[in-house]
This record gives C-alpha cells, structure tokens and sequence, in this order.
C-alpha cells in the first residue's frame, strides 16, 4: 500500500512545494489546520505528517510546537528548508494589464511581506485577506470579470492556471521556512539529495526555576562543544512564569556526547524528552 | 489633543480587549495588520500601539519581533498579559437552540482551541475559517435565517449582541496571551492597578557562531544572579544559520546590574539593543 502523507492545505500553499519536494508521487490528503494534521499522524491516519515549524506566513508555529511537546508521542524524523518567494498571480486572461489590479488577495502575511512592492506598484489596490495564499489563487482563477491579483508561490500558479505577473515581490531576500516530518512510530526518513546536516531536538523541563537556571543546563553542552542552532523558552499550560525549553542541537546521529548530556541533566533533576533525531535537507527551488 | 491608540483590528478581537484595559476611553485606531500598526506607530500616525506578542491566536507572534529588531526604533513601554477565554456565540433569535448549529466560524486557531468541545457537542458541524474571531462574531450577526455559530470572546458577544451560547469552550486552561505597548518616543505608560512587576528586553547579537557563545553571554546574566523570564533565538535575515537572542529579564527599572551586563557584554564584541524597559499588567477577566 502506498504511504500516504499529510499536511497543511489547500493545494497551492508552502506546505505543499515542501511535501512535493520530500515525497514525489506519494498519496497525499490535505487538512484545514496544523492541528488536524498532527492528529492524523498521532492517530495513524497517515504514515507522514507535513508541517510548518518557523518563520511561516502560513499557520501557527507555536501550535506545532505545543503539540509535539504536550500531547503526543509523535516525533520529527526530518527537516526541509524552503525559500519563501512569493509572486504577484494573475488570471492569464490579464496577463499584460497588471498594473490595472483593483485588489490583491492573499493571507495576511504574505500581503505584509510584499509591502514595499505593493506600495510601489500598485498603491490604489485594495488589500483583502484570505486564509490562506492558496485559497487567494483559487478566487484569481474563478474571477474573470475583474482583474485582481493573488500573492502566492509558483505551485498556486501552475496549479490554477495563473501567469506570474511579477516574480519576487516580498521585500526581504533570505527569507526560508523551515518546515518538518512528523511520524507516529518506526518509520524513518531518507530522501538522496540536499541533506545538509542532523539535528536533535530536545524539550528540557528544569525542576524549578531560578536565576541561572538555564546557565548551569546550557553548560553541560558547552563544555562538550556542542553547537545550539536554537533556543526557544516556551511557557507551560499549567500557567505563566513556568518554562520548559527547546533546543535544537547540531549534531550526527548516534552521538554519544549527547547521550552524556541527556544521563547529567537527568541526575540534576531536569527532564529531557528527545522530540526528534533527525536528517536535514535545504533546496532552493526555482520559477518554472 | 486626546491620545490615539493603534491596534489590530477588527473589533471583538483579544487585541481590542487588551487595549480597552490599558486605554480606556482613549481614541482607537483599527489596523487591518500587525504591520501596518507597527508602521503606524513608527511614523507616529498613532501615540500607542497595542500588539500581541507571545502565544496569540491572531497574528504572527514572529512579525512583532522581527519588525522590533531589523526596522525600527520603536520601543516596548509596557506589556499586559490576558487569559484567553473562548466562547460559543450566537444570533440572539437562536440562543436556546445551540445544539442545532450548522456551522462554526472563526479564526482557525480559535477552532483548534476547542476542538474537544466542538467533537464532543457539534460534531455534525461545518467549521468554517475566518481571518478573525471578530470577523466571524460580525457574520453570525449578519446571519439569520440559518443557525451559525462563532468561536470569539466576551467583547464579540457584546460588540455584535451576540447571546453567549457555552462559555469557557477552550480545551486548556491558562492560557493566556501576553500584548506590548509600544511608542515611537518619550511617552510612557503608567496605569493605576493591575501591576505584577517590570521588565527589560534586550536583543543580543553574536559577533560569530561558535559552540558555547550563547552560554559565554549567559553567564554575565547568571553570576549576577538576574532572572531571565523568556528567552528565544531568531534567525537574521541575512540568511539562515545566522541568530540573534531576544532575552527578558525580570528587573526593577534602573537596575545598576543590567547596565554593568551591557557594559561587559559590549566589550566583549557582543551588539546589545535595548528594546524595551516597562511595566508589566496582568488582569482576570469575566463574562459579563
């Protein structure tokens, strides 16, 4: 039986261009919500789960977090980072006449991330908001009585039949999602190309919370050289001023280092839940 | 002149409540984006802007910091923190007929956050995403010739006189969602009540990557014996690979302390950014 995988819809979206990247040709089945997708992976109604996890015009990257931390035993079993370049879309009914757009559609986001182009551009425009860039494509394709424009990617393009009226219009380069696989058990991840590194990621709950705290957990992996790509404090659902952290670490799998790590801290009190060992894959893709 | 105060709108959102609390009667300004307030306040549209920051459901935590750190020299004069609390809300013609509701509107994070109600008492029902709470709250009023619902809080229900159909539907309790201030230049906040201490907000950046920095800048916290309350590392949009600190810490205003933190931190080829030093609120709200 085919795996099937899910992720964050509709068609058209990031999630999409990451899922399409890591899994060619597989079955796929979209879901409304980060939220629905992550307990279709806990549940086992899909092999794999795709979601967003930083940096992301699209859904909540906390949700993600929260999830894996609080509520299952699911965990990452890979990373792909994706360039965020997003295209002004047009019906190609119009495709010569984009200066003439009377709205641009998009998720809000994606609408702030081209604010200098649209200021410039096409300043009379009125800005409306959709839940997502997908879904901002899909009204593009279905309105041909009026020209309006979509923020969105080149998957929303091919996949509703819009030209590209201008390409790169959010105003920062260097801008990348980060986005992970998630499974409920055994399963593992290898994809040929792109691998660029491993990772570990760690959720460290401390016994109680004190000044220097954090300093005496972080010393164990300094001292070992290990190298820190993040550090995130998050609060815990039991109330605020209590914290547990996420750290994600550089690291080969197998590392017996961060086996040391792990046994110090547990016998410092301090609990240590690895959410994910994981490879990490990083394309740059291009405007067909 | 009375003082105008920017925030994202519409009306009915968390946003709208945090500001009527840190502004009453003061004059309110709608922004359809987080951006477009943080604009406002930059070139001084608005005196105040009102965002939420950490563990929204509306918005972009990330854009918040993001636009603190790269573009602006606005800064945080004062934080409120508020319990989310999200109720069932429906056209007053229908109020003793929940049970038959067809479909539930809303942000979909709201939907998220009251899935085990929705499942357990209107799992027939369509859930249908808006870009708001406040948006969804102005549909169901605009909609009366079929039962709808929507997920939204307190101030929905009054703004749109909307019957509050189940109250306190969110799955988790304490979750709260913490707002900042923020100001251009000069002005501070000062309410009355509500006070549960003071912060300072510094953005640290790294001269270079290497294992152990983040533990070597710590340190100047820890010995000192200063409480961080959140700490979080954001990429630089010079490229991925590349981070910054944002680091919280609990102190009085005017701490002697900090100042001898950023004296040595400076000296050691580490950039120190101050981005705030204020006041912190936190309030209980009720269900009128």
């Amino acid at each position: 039986m085919p795996e099937e995988i899910g992720y964050l819809g509709p068609e058209g979206t990031f999630t999409e261009m990451a899922v399409m990247e890591l899994f060619p040709g597989s079955q796929l089945k979209q879901f409304a919500t980060i939220f629905d997708c992550l307990e279709a992976v806990d549940d086992k109604t899909v092999d794999y789960g795709v979601v967003p996890l930083e940096n992301t015009i699209e859904g909540s990257v906390n949700m993600t977090l929260d999830y894996l931390c609080h509520q299952s035993s699911i965990s990452i079993v890979g990373e792909l980072t994706l360039p965020i370049r997003q295209h002004l879309l047009i019906h190609p009914n119009y495709k010569d006449r984009w200066h003439e757009i009377e709205e641009v559609h998009s998720h809000p986001h994606a609408i702030a991330q081209a604010h200098e182009f649209l200021r410039r551009n096409l300043p009379g425009a009125k800005l409306v908001h959709t839940t997502s860039t997908g879904k901002a494509a899909k009204l593009v394709k279905e309105t041909d009585e009026r020209v309006i424009g979509a923020i969105g990617n080149e998957l929303a393009a091919t996949h509703y039949g819009l030209a590209i009226a201008s390409s790169d219009i959010h105003d920062y380069e260097n801008n990348h999602t980060r986005f992970v696989v998630l499974t409920k058990e055994g399963k593992t991840l290898s994809k040929k190309d792109a691998l660029v590194g491993h990772k570990v990621t760690l959720q460290i709950t401390l016994p109680s919370d004190y000044p220097g705290a954090l300093y005496q957990v972080l010393a164990a992996f300094a001292w070992r050289k290990l190298n820190l790509s993040k550090i995130e404090s998050r609060p815990m659902k039991t109330g605020l001023g209590n914290y547990f952290f996420i750290i994600d670490i550089l690291s080969e799998p197998d590392n017996v280092l961060l086996q040391g790590v792990k046994n110090e801290l547990e016998a410092l009190g301090t609990a240590v839940k690895v959410l994910g060992e994981y490879p990490c894959y990083s394309v740059e893709h291009k405007v067909e």
